[in-house]
């Protein structure tokens, strides 16, 4: 198997949170070191779910390196801006 | 104002944003150099929020300096063990 470096940032966002562990454990079977997944406002929550179901029951090779929050600036509908919490959360075999 | 270490950890559930903030403030305000905010589950997004609110508007020497997350093992109502996602989030002067 081809030993890439890190794969592109996985958003955690409306669908099922068995799709986000799917895609995660796709990444890290097609190659890839680590896979990050990020999320925002409600789905903080669900993004620390995937992060423990893949660590915890999926893969045993992979742990969380790094987790991170923060601010983002975005603009909502009437082009107002609008500050929105975040995770980050890297996943490193 | 005394220096005391570090606060005990504050538990964010499902109060408004503000009480949790208003507790953060109240812990470093009364001298700790440290607090702790924890949340569970669905209330792992409102615990980010809270440590945005608090380092980027209400406080200027306050910073994240540590945030964790893991799996605790609870029961629920009919004494079955469940997994429940946490944060814990640092925020120290």
């Amino acid at each position: 198997m081809e030993n890439k470096s890190d794969s592109d940032v996985i958003f955690v966002g409306k669908k099922p949170i068995m799709s986000y562990v799917l895609a995660v454990l796709t990444n890290i079977n097609s190659g890839y070191n680590s896979v990050r997944i990020k999320a925002r406002g409600m789905s903080i929550s669900k993004a620390v779910d995937v992060s423990q179901l893949v660590t915890r029951k999926f893969s045993k090779e992979l742990k969380i390196s790094n987790a991170e929050i923060g601010t983002e600036e975005l603009t909502d509908k009437d082009n107002k801006p609008k500050n929105v919490s975040y995770i980050s959360i890297e996943m490193r075999r």
